[in-house]
């Protein structure tokens, strides 16, 4: 009855890496298993900081080079919370060394990167999962099992969006702690790859493969400071992208990202039209479902009905606390961890694995070339 | 073919003046009837402002004397405008005349007055009305068609709160025009009679007879300039009344009422709370209703519903636009008139008559009684 | 002192006619002016429709052919309520009769016919304007007013939704009373003349002229029976359209409206993002303004402000009740009728006259031309 | 630089205890300190049921009898998560033993309870708090700086409410596994121990003394089956439970409690009235503050402001994640022993203390003597 270690190396000490380690240290109270999640090592290379960031989380060691990590036997699962620029390199690096995987999103800088990134992992057989953790706040969740149950009928529409205004103050570097989501070296993209990706695999879970788009995007301030060079340099992300799409299933895609809306931190909204039912939701009250039923029986009373997705029957909410007492945030990267682990002793793997997430990244190739040759064009496979 | 005139005489040209104008000459558009409104007289003290009130709302002639009003024999409906403190000689002098009356709430001064109007239009035998016009905003409305359907259940609690702020400044006076609403002479009480009137004639039609109350009032500002003496002379009105009661069928009474909300303008908002249902109407969103089902057939799917009162098949709305296009509150003064003619062409006078109005006023009474004497009350019958 | 009279000619008797015959009736009472307006004439085909029409909204007479109404010289004003494809032909003979002109929106099929009107009108010097009535929601006016004080500072973004779930029934026919909409030959388009021209013309007075576009245009179901020739038949409407473009002031757009959203019945969105302050309307709460204000002197405790509209202050609220007492959408036209007047007595036209409804229609035009080009479109102008 | 063990005695492992140990576990990792909190032992009856809790969360050790848990020498803190009628014999003696205490809410039975535990702790000089964890959340701890900056200018008015559904099933049985609430040999009270306990301690926190009061209880469910006798028996708690009442600094209250509030989980509002100020909190979206500023500048755009408190310079939010995400409402009592160490080490000790809870306990004695009289009752002191 002894439990099976899981022993984790962390790579990265940031929001992520925060984020991440906290989910560690409450699956096994909230979502007890088989397995009992070790907190072995944390690495970064400002050997300074990741000390500190050990200490206070509770990691057993440091690391301060990657490679090192990675190859140490005592180490299960390889945590990727690094720049994007570096995902690829450590993900096969990991997978050579037959580590499970959870790489932060988006999996790659493009995909033909996720694809390499695919075909390691699958050939190394080892276990992965990349954290768009959206689909494991509940009210997404419960998004999700209504739709599997078919309620919806024909679906017309698909609208989300992702606003923030965090980058308006033109004073801000490229670069640098906290920021690196500025440089295009590190991050890719900028807006496209940052925020619509989590609106990407979102949908991706919840109405199928997205054929084809067109895409516009936008660099409001064209030059910021780079913090290695010290010089105003030309800013070569996409500081809001908005794009419109075909779905397999025939509904439509209308999609917007930016940095620049004014009052709006983390405004991710997702919408569904379906010919017997819509459901919205928004991250800035992330334990609510808007749920419109067509069907109600009551039809001269329908409406929009706000679900509170708090009660012990609400996907996740049995483990937590009781009805009406919200969780927050966080709590979705714990559900992560706990699927993860679930998906280790079912064998059926919890997605989304790099492969799914490889989808994703085929969207986003074909977002920023339509908004490059300002055509529709269609998304990649496989 | 022809329609029966209805030869209204307005007493009064102030908001409500204005407000039940505006019904009188929408009534026939949007309500067609076999009945026409005519607007035949309006009549006030002040000649110039009468004069000028008739011209722009189209009445055919003045009245400078409200006992002339009430005697013409050109005059079917008498509507009853003025302060309170002159609504029963009106209503007296007019039930003599045979006039039917359309009186302004609150009924009277108190019940005593009440009872005397009361036992005048029953005796008369004429068509008497009060204006509690908040019954017939159509969601209002929907919420009562609700309950009358019994999908409430046992009722356990009924809340109401009617929160101002427009007496917050010191240097307002009591009296004189628009302000007479602060002159205990003329209004007989403050917020009570004023605003909770509209609560409590609400949810006796909602909810039923409430037994006894418990209330407690507070006159935040003492003294005021009084328009007539031009004296600083002490404040007679309550501007705050909250209490609580027990209705008949059980239910537990919670109600509010100020003049001291800072940034509520005119905050009606009711709930009922059933074993089975639950309602909740917010005058400032008018057109909405919220329902919570508790016997929706979807279980983990069940919140509150807001449900946008603007479809065809909602109370009065098939008479106006079309769905999602909100009518305002003025249009609930129209509903009144369409089915006060309603009652003259059916024979069944629809409510809210002098007789259900009288209810309200026992209920103000035992309220201002329970305040001074700091006792539970029980309420007035009849 | 006697008023000038302004003697209205009415074309058609549907929706748009009973809602600008409400506006005829209310505007002396409520914005008292120089000038008295008279319900002349009704017009229609439907002898017997018309005659009761007129009866009920008091028309003193009615015409079955609308050339001899135009021609009447009892008539000043002719109000253009037909469908779309009569527009251009009446106000070109309204134009040769000198009559001011107030036509429904869309201005007209497509710029071309936009064009011939404008230059009728200019060259007959007679007043004109088009009847986008939603510039005259106060929480909109108020929007204006907020954004021509500068207080937005540099634009990022402007969007826009029209949302409707009323053509999803795939056997409602295209064609018929009440359903002109669907019919291509009378309607000119779907979605986009219909819904989207009123958040074109409401975003080009908020946020300026838009450079170009990219849209895409979906019609969902591809055959619906037509009512004049009793078959089923190709539709020729977009049942959605979504569009993004770039503003002449360096904003983007994303722009969308659909028939097939369930759940919401005229869900008109709009929301502008500032560098230092964001608004947003939407007219299922059409008395509340969002307002988000970077610049609020309590940096620590920001947040969207929900205005409610009603205050005497409000444009054009001190003309109606108390504060917190909503008015509804049909007030928008008696405020356009107010400003119509207004400009015919200082001498400034009021908008949106048919040039400033011309640049929509060019809107228009570029996104029906994208969406079937597949590729950006520049907007025309003049 | 070691850090200073606080080894902490958990007795109780139900809801409140997984609660506490979360935050014992949390704190260290967002609000680090000089102390580092170690999970000694945890306490229960039942044997089995606490070594299953203690190798869930963590606990070193367990103990069967909380006598010999409080006179361990390697415990510093005695947490108290049994039912009501435990928390003073149960803290006597962690006192008598110089253990601190962080004992649940409510503090005691009665008032007289209360007074004896002051006492104990006092006299003992063991620093002490009560787990009154809504102080805070953001939001509310936000309020209480607002207020402390005097923005509010003179209080007019405070209102709760703590409205839940979950006991209207007649067939709940009284006490039991999660169901001792429903025990008043237990509890004590119904909703007013349970529920208006929590209102009325962030009232007295922002709002100051209550004078006096005047209640109504009631109880829907007159007989229930105890799990003790497996008979039927008479409820003793109060189901209901609403007041009014009036604050030293002259502001009048409205609270209501109740568990038969169908849709309602957790439903507990605040709201404060004041001169320059009003504002207003929901538990069911625990991170929104609506705040609504008579003093904003912006005069012709004032309404209630939304704001969302996640911003890194709200109350505890910069120890969490970025703006936008929210955190739970389990993050109260992380901040809570968060303040609970910074008090040990600053050596002035946060809220609530034992004291502070006392007069809560004197508040609801005062509430139920009033239901029970039926008249007015002055609050106890000290």
């Amino acid at each position: 009855m002894a439990k099976k270690q899981l022993r984790v190396g962390m790579i990265g000490y940031g929001f992520m890496g925060r984020a991440h380690s906290n989910a560690y240290k409450q699956v096994g109270q909230f979502f007890p298993s088989q397995h009992e999640v070790v907190l072995k090592a944390a690495c970064a290379r400002n050997e300074a900081e990741i000390k500190k960031f050990a200490a206070q989380w509770g990691y057993e060691s440091v690391e301060t080079d990657w490679r090192k990590l990675v190859e140490r036997p005592d180490i299960d699962v390889v945590d990727v919370c690094t720049p994007n620029n570096l995902h690829k390199e450590i993900a096969l690096a990991a997978a050579a060394n037959k580590k499970a995987i959870l790489c932060e999103k988006p999996l790659a800088m493009n995909a033909a990167e996720g694809r390499e990134m695919v075909a390691a992992v699958e050939k190394a057989g080892v276990p992965n999962m990349v954290w768009y953790n959206y689909r494991r706040i509940p009210a997404v969740t419960l998004a999700k099992r209504i739709i599997d149950e078919g309620r919806l009928g024909k679906v017309f529409h698909y609208r989300a969006k992702f606003l923030q205004d965090w980058t308006i103050k033109a004073d801000l570097p490229q670069g640098g702690q906290g920021l690196w989501r500025l440089d295009v070296a590190a991050a890719g993209s900028g807006v496209s790859g940052d925020l619509l990706a989590h609106c990407i695999d979102t949908s991706l879970w919840l109405n199928g493969r997205l054929e084809s788009v067109c895409a516009l995007t936008e660099t409001f301030v064209k030059e910021r400071m780079h913090n290695l060079t010290g010089k105003v340099e030309k800013v070569g992300i996409d500081d809001a992208c908005t794009f419109m799409g075909r779905y397999e299933n025939g509904s439509l895609a209308n999609f917007e990202s930016t940095r620049y809306a004014r009052g709006h931190k983390a405004l991710y909204t997702l919408e569904i039209n379906g010919e017997n039912m819509s459901l919205f939701w928004d991250l800035h009250d992330l334990h609510r479902l808007q749920v419109f039923d067509y069907k109600d029986p009551d039809a001269k009373g329908r409406g929009w009905k706000s679900v509170h997705v708090t009660d012990g029957d609400h996907p996740y909410m049995g483990n937590w606390w009781v009805p009406g007492l919200a969780i927050g945030y966080d709590a979705s990267f714990t559900h992560q961890v706990a699927d993860f682990v679930k998906g280790l002793e079912t064998g059926k793997p919890e997605g989304p694995t790099f492969r799914d997430a490889l989808e994703t990244q085929h969207v986003l190739d074909a977002i920023l070339d339509s908004a490059k040759s300002q055509k529709w064009v269609n998304v990649g496979r496989g």
